[in-house]
């Protein structure tokens, strides 16, 4: 339709994925002047390229020091070049702490965050008696030893249609019911990963499982003890949450 | 001998083992004001501990933005407290980008760098078509695909006695000869890994081995370029040096 009047400008939808080193940003949603995100320099550095001002949408919205190894965004604007070129140009205009490891066109109704079906999430802890500086900013240090097993059993139970909101808020008081397909512990060397998938999650849940989850791996809480506090769906039960420097947007799921 | 004086303070000499992450630093080597340093950091925190000044000596004096995981470095100092306590308040005195991973008595003699057998470092290539900002400031993205076998194949000749001087100068103006015992390059996944172990080595000799080595791997060189400028003992013929943020000071041997 909007073609026919001829002297519009061919803008196309891109769909793009994303790795950051969230260290030194101020999360992933735009702020005011002078504190740098994720989301503002995405749409700086496209506007650039566009000489014109480019809004982008993003699947999640990651906290300040949260990292991302897949975090998809979309964005129209009109680009006469190849989409290899656009994705070369847009990295060129980053910071090395942002880079679009992919992008392609996609349809014009597309929403990163809306038309998302599943969510996952990696949580890395550094598990040693003494820290590591090579470590500090990609894990979270945790000294005493942790009993995979009891944390795996644990963390059972969450699978599934859950209310979960003992370890989160919604982001717009909506319910906070959600469900869980992934929530596991594995251990590599001196680290543990947990990978959760969901097809949402609630604000800051993430990070409060694996507080509550570290609990019991530390026997301060017993498995029960976790189970009693999911099953209360009161948001006092939670342990405190996790760092944030331990957290990556894995992979989103359409 | 000492100890028959009486009122001389009770001095120990320890031995420390330290990580660190090289990114925020002016190199090892103490400089002037404003200028942070490994050295200055560590000196820093002892002279608060003794409440007088320390000073230490290194095995290694990595450059600006060089990593070490097992640097090794030695003082002397008077603690009246376990050397457990002595590792823990050290560390608490450090930021959080360098670590005394151990500290352990050593004789009074003991000097970390004249006294040191061999040294290993490693140097970590990321080797993908994208540079990824997780890995940034602890690999060298190289983006070409690279030749492991050929980059063996050249490294294999350096194993031995030789004069170095194409890859590097003394630190002093005395011979370039050095004994390597390893020389050899891996790949885990994305990464490629570069271990290298010498009796010693001269100043930016891995750098400049790591970048003639990859001028092998992108075909750029053949293996018997490689050759040609090693035997030619001519610091002008080796490539350009590889950047610092790939390097690691891995561990000393006495």
């Amino acid at each position: 339709m909007t073609r026919s009047l001829g002297h519009l400008p061919d803008m196309t939808r891109y769909r793009a994925l994303i790795e950051y080193d969230g260290t030194n940003f101020y999360g992933f949603q735009r702020q005011r002047e002078g504190f740098p995100t994720i989301q503002g320099e995405l749409e700086s550095a496209l506007s650039q390229l566009a000489r014109k001002p480019v809004m982008i949408t993003g699947a999640g919205r990651t906290d300040s020091g949260v990292h991302a190894l897949g975090q998809v965004v979309s964005f129209t604007i009109e680009w006469r070049h190849t989409v290899a070129a656009l994705n070369r140009a847009l990295n060129a205009n980053l910071p090395s702490d942002i880079t679009a490891l992919d992008v392609e066109e996609t349809s014009p109704d597309f929403h990163p965050r809306y038309d998302a079906r599943r969510r996952a999430y990696r949580y890395l802890i550094y598990n040693a008696p003494v820290r590591s500086p090579l470590r500090r900013l990609h894990s979270w240090h945790v000294r005493q030893s942790l009993d995979l097993d009891a944390m795996n059993e644990a963390a059972r139970p969450l699978i599934g249609v859950h209310d979960f909101v003992t370890f989160g808020l919604p982001p717009q008081g909506d319910n906070t019911v959600r469900e869980l397909v992934k929530a596991h512990w594995s251990r590599h060397g001196e680290f543990l990963e947990f990978d959760v998938e969901a097809n949402a999650f609630l604000y800051r849940m993430v990070r409060s499982l694996v507080g509550s989850l570290v609990a019991v791996g530390t026997q301060s809480w017993r498995v029960d003890d976790f189970a009693a506090a999911f099953f209360a769906c009161d948001r006092n039960r939670s342990a405190a949450a996790a760092p944030p420097q331990g957290l990556y947007l894995a992979s989103i799921t359409y």
